[in-house]
Parts: structure tokens; sequence; C-alpha cells
């Protein structure tokens, strides 16, 4: 049984923290949001999570610090200057910081890393994803974190290879190249699915999210993995021993 | 038991047709290409397939005419004379002429129509192909033809709906818009999937070919539904009795 | 704008249909459970809906016939003289009863049942569903709704020719047989793909739902469907203009 | 540029390797039956690929021992007898023998082991195959393979939690349980899907085969791989690198 701290806790990923925390055998410590103090916060739980904003990265990184307790870091939108921050801070606490919380996409990016590998470029790769009709870019971003374990697979460099939003007179599929495409419509959570299509057989490796739920899930998680581990910057593969 | 003769008999659909009247109950009663007489294969059957060229339309029909018997025309790249011709002829004889020849397809577009026509504009419309990695355009004719029946349903006009090749910042999806995405890929023969994403519920209707005999399959039952028929010009739906 | 009574208000629909009208352009007039009075509830309401228990049908119908309101009943588990109340109460009222309220699934019944109508034995069908991992019976009863849709196209009757479970030495498929195969795990809400097997081709017809709020959606808009309408018993399909 | 012999040249799986072959940069050296003397075969070739019968594979196997050549055995119903055979000959001659030789399903029962490994029994595992309407056994050989995968990766017996044909009143799934269903119908070469379903979200890991060519693909495979290796018995995930 861990207590847990909520940086961010009015946000939507905040709020879906805490009701999985109800239904957990942890506790949620607490809740913060902006202006208040992480300091206080960390004072009184075993690990933090925070799903807040780049700019409140330094704050709580040290708060972490001062309570020697570990953190994940869940907030989009970091720059290089962020990742220094982070790797500073690994070097006093454990620190997991990632994109994605699933555990059923960070296992599905694996699979497909291996898949990859192990199938020459005979196989195409195409990678389709659908979302929501208010999602406003495409391909989504665990369709290209997807993409980059597909191109890591294979060696390559995905931005080279990457070939999206096909339409109109195309020519014959490029060898090599890994395709894109997005579906928008109605309230889908997020599915994806990754194709290998080789001769006269098709292994295709998908993920299907019915809700948002589940990237809270994965954060906590990640965070109770957190606990007793040395200092140092850890991964989402990492927690499920990948 | 029917006496079918094919023009085009060279061409993949020729073959392909050949192939499956072997395997029938129907006879081969010949194959003519470029050069030979329409005329002297039309006197031996009891209807036509025409798998061949614009350029030899006239002739074909021509010959369909002067023997009495209906004609199934599956050639492509006709214009607006080749169908003046076609109607002309249909004054005399049966003709049954179709861009796409398999019942599956055609049914399947007639179920899209009927969706569409039933559910509301608040259930977007994603059309989703998938086909070997030689084809060279996008989407392919048979996701248009679906998008066409969609649009039908819906009252619409497809052209001005069309959303193909989604990628980058698109902002959030037009209400009504009708999508397509294509996937290439090894040596798939022809997936095609028609989302109608609602409030929290999908159907999806889906065509899968195995290959391409289908195609062939499609216009035998044509050409020996055609049998008997009075004189006018005839699609594949009023085969499927749709 | 409508005035809504539910009835079973604390039960999981019940409960839903109340947080699909908060979003709604209509009002929850008021709900009822066991031991509360239907005749005052009716009194202040446009529209009934009801997802109680078969005893308390009877009062539940005189109450929408003394008040003059349509009613929609959704309760499962009713017997012959549930029915005959309910053809009874229609000669005074609009009542519409059904065992499923989703349209989508409505709507895909009607397609399975054209499709099997249009396709001839030939063509193999088989009904596979997922439900989550408490679900205790196979298959589920949409998937027998949908396999009474295709046996109703078909024109066969479905007792006679229904094949689940399939396991060990079976033997070819029989011709003309519908299959039913059952998923279970996790916390999936409900799919339902019917499959329409031919020579070298498949059609496959689909629906998912995303979570239990399509059926409370779906009884909203069956309710103020029944608004203006004439005495007599409806169904679901009639709500979608099948 | 190998020369490669067939046993059981006149079956189906010996006429697909030949057309292969045709297709390939390697040389069809000759191809035997019953009756015929597989030494005589294996003097004028670099490998041998033996698609026949238990009953002849002690002759094939001092065939290839006394040639020094490798030999692939893809022969089914092979009983203990027959493996000891194998073993003892494994000493002189690089043998690979395997039931199944495709090798997108060779990389997917991989993946399936590793997804099983990864994943508590909190995801449920569940198995659906779709074959032609002329199977007469159910589940495939094949979905058996992927659930043996699936136990491995889990560290349980596949006996004692397999779930295979689900009907009427089953009660909620069990704990662990690898589940299995079988659909049958029109000429489908083998569609394979494992599904893993967690809390709010699944996996799937699917194999879709166009016909039957991609197992002589994958027997010529492993033929090329085996020239050159040192003695010893092998298996088709080896092939792979796996």
């Amino acid at each position: 049984m861990a207590r847990i701290g909520i940086i961010g806790s009015a946000g939507r990923m905040g709020q879906a923290i805490a009701r999985v925390l109800e239904a957990s055998d942890h506790v949620l410590a607490g809740g913060i949001d902006q202006g208040d103090d992480p300091a206080a916060l960390a004072a009184q739980c075993d690990v933090l999570i925070d799903f807040s904003s780049p700019r409140a990265l330094d704050a709580n990184l040290a708060a972490a610090r001062r309570a020697g307790i570990p953190i994940v870091i869940g907030t989009t939108g970091l720059e290089a200057e962020h990742h220094a921050a982070i790797d500073d801070a690994a070097k006093a606490i454990p620190v997991l910081q990632t994109g994605n919380t699933s555990l059923g996409v960070t296992l599905l990016a694996h699979l497909v890393r291996e898949a990859a590998a192990r199938l020459g470029d005979d196989w195409d790769i195409e990678i389709v994803e659908m979302h929501h009709r208010m999602k406003v870019d495409a391909p989504s971003g665990t369709a290209l974190l997807l993409g980059e374990a597909a191109a890591q697979g294979r060696g390559i460099v995905l931005a080279d290879n990457k070939e999206s939003g096909r339409d109109g007179i195309t020519g014959a599929r490029a060898i090599g190249s890994i395709g894109f495409a997005a579906l928008r419509g109605g309230t889908v959570a997020g599915d994806h699915s990754v194709i290998l299509a080789g001769e006269e057989e098709r292994i295709t490796l998908s993920h299907h999210a019915e809700n948002r739920t589940i990237f809270a899930r994965g954060a906590v998680r990640a965070a109770t993995w957190l606990l007793g581990k040395p200092v140092g910057r850890y991964t989402m593969p990492e927690v499920l021993g990948l």
C-alpha cells in the first residue's frame, strides 16, 4: 500500500488517477494544482505522479528530491532543458518519464520492434489508427511511437521512411517505407494497428483502448513499481520488464 | 447450361473467367482478342462477356445485336460516347455494364447506402481499404464506389464531402464528411471497410477478397442472369435482386 | 423538449438514462423504484421509460394509460402474459417493447437480414461476439438476435440451423447452418460480428459498443420518437424507419 | 542457388513447393513419391524437403545421411519413434522438423509467448481462428500451437487451462484460462487472432494467410537456411533468429 500524491490533480489525467486509486489498494495522499506547494505534498507521500506542466517541472523535481521519494513524469511538451533537469534529478532519486503510460501500448511497441527486426523489408509496414472526431492532428502520437519502434527494429530512421496521408497517384509503394493512415470519427478513445504485409500473408498487431482510464492505471503501476528502486532514470518498458 | 463467349480472352480477367467456366456447369463457347471477329464468336454463344477495350465496344455491341444475345460489359475507361452506344444497344438486347462485377462488393455498397440513409450525420463515415504494394493510385475505385453509396444514402454529393489522405494539423473532423484512407502492402487482393462511428458505438461493414477470381465469378453470374431477360440496360445490384 | 419519467431509476439502466437526459435537450421529470407509485410519476411526464421488473408491468401500463402517455418497455424476462398485457395497453396508448434499445444493433440486424436474404446458402454465416469476463452465458442475447435476423433473411428457422461451441472432430460444415462463437475477456462492453463467407470473398458486418450508455441513449430516442404517434405497439426498427 | 529435392512431390505441399521454386533463385533438383528411391534423389541435391508420410521417414533420413545433406521434415502424424529417429539423424546431418512452416505463424507464436510472459493473468487470453468450410476439426493445429506459446509465456500447462467451444451457461470466465473459438466458412485459407483482454484495453495479435503457398515458401526458406549449418536438430523459430 503506497501513499501517492498527484501533481495536476484537477486535470483530466489527475482526476482519472484519483479514480483509479479509489479502486486500488493504494492511497491518494493528496493532490495539488498550479500555485500549490509540491514540497508540502511530497512530505506526506511515498511517490509522486506529475501530469502538470513543463513550467512546474523544476519545483516538482526539487520537492521529490528533498523528500527523497520517486516521481513519475507524464507531463507532455518537454524540451531539452526539461530532459536535462530530469537527468539531473535522476542522480538523486528514481524518476520515470514517459509520453505514454499505457501498459498495453508499451508492450505493443515492444512486439512491433521485435516483429520488424525479425522480418525483412519485403514485409511492408502500415500503421492505421482511429480516434474520436475532435482530434485535431494526424497521425496520433501513439502511432508515431509505434512507427519509431518499427523503424528501430529495422535499423532505419523513421523520418526518412515515413509515408503519411496517401492520396491520388502515388506510384507503387516504396520499399522499406512505413505508412501511416488516420481515421477519425465518433468517440473512439484510441485504436492502433500495425500491419506487416508479406508475400501472401499478413501479421497485424493491434491495441484497443476502451477509454482513457488505462493511462491512469499505467501511471499508478509505474509509480508503485518505482518504490524501492535505486536512483536513476527509468522508462515504461522497464515497468513491464521488457 | 449456357454457352458463354469471352471478348478479351487473353487478358487477366478473360483468363480468370475461363478458369471459372471450367469449374462450372456452363461452357466456354470461345474466346477472342484484338483483331478477331466478334460476330463469328457471337454466332455460337448464348451470351457474351466483354473485358476488352473501349475501342472495340461498337463492334462487340453490333455482334451481340446481330446474334440477338445479351452481353456483359466489364471494360473500364468508358466515356460518355460509349455509354450512349450501350444505351442504344440496350434497346435491342439485354446489356449489363458495370465497373465492378463482385457480388460481395455489390451487396456491400447496397448495405452501406442503407446504413448511411438510416443513420444521421452524427455518425461519421470513414472508408479504409488495403491493396497490394504495386497499386499506384489511392483511394481504390471500389472505395470510391462505396463512398458514392454512402453519399447517396445521405443525399449528399461525394465530391463536396470527400476527405482523403488525412495528415498533419487537420482540425476537428468536418460534420458530414466522408473520409478515405488507403493502406498498401504485400499482395493483398483487396480489403474494404466502411466504418460508421457514432456516440460510443460503431458499425463496420467490410469486404475481403481472397483473390481476383471473385470478379470473374460475378461476371459469369451476371451473364447467366441476363439470359432470357427483356431488352434493356441492367446493373449489378439487379443481379442480386437489390 | 420532452419530460421523461424513469421507472427503475436506481437500476444500472435507469441511472444511465438519467445521465443521458442530463446531457440532452430533454428533461428528467422524475424517477421511481419498487414501492413507488407510477401513476404519480406519469401525471407529470410526456412519456415513460420502464426498466424495472415484469411484476411491476401491469401497474406501469395502467399508469401510462390513465395519463394517456406513451411508454417504452425495456424490462427483460417478459412472459406470454406480459406480452398480452402490452398488446392490450397498445390499444389505448403507443407502446414500444424491446430487448435491445441500441440503435446500432437494431440497424445491424436489419443489414444482416438483408445480406442473408440476398446471398444464397453457399455463403456460410458465422456470428462471433466478445464480452467481458463476468458474463455467464453464451452466445449473447444480441448474437442470437442477429442470428434470428440472418435466419429470417434466409427463410429458415434458427433453432434448426444453429451450431454453437464448435469443438473437436466436427466434420465439414453443414450447408445452411448458422455458427456462433463466444469470446470472453477483460471488460469488453460488447462486440458482435456477422461473417458471410462465400467462394473466395467475405462480408463482415460488425457492431462495437464502447460502453452501456448506448442502450440508454437508444431508449431515450425511442421515447421521444413515440411522442405524438398513434396508439399501437411499436418496435425498435421502426424508430430507425426500417 | 541451392538444388532442392522434394519427397512427396505429387502431394498438395509438394506441388506448392515446386511452384515456389520456379519463381525463386533456387532449382528443383527432382521430386519423388511413394515407391521411388530417396537415395537417388539425395545424390543430386544440396538439401531435401520431406512432406511425405511417417512410414517413409526412416528411408528418407537414411538417404540424407548417406548423401551428407540437410533435410527439412514437414511430414505430420509423427510419433515418439519418429522423433527418436530424427534425433538420431541429427547427430550426423542438420535436420529441421516442424508442424508449421509459415514464417508469419512462427513469428506470431514468438510474439504471443512474449506478450503472455509480460502481462499477468489479469489479461485474459482468447484465440479465435477461421478456416474454410471443409475443415473437419476444431480448434486448428495452428491455434493450439499459439495456445502452447501463450501457456509457455505464462508458465502454465495448456491442457490444464484450455477452454474450447464455449456454449450455454458457462459461469464467469476462469482466471488464467486460455479460450479457443473456431469459425468455419467459405474458402478461408487460415486466419488466427490471439486476444489479450485486460482492464479497459485489448491487444490483438493476428495472422492472415492468403493461401497455402506461404507454407511452401517457409519450407524453402528453412531448407536454404539449413545449408552449411552444423549437424543438429533445428526448429522454425531458429530460421527467423528467434
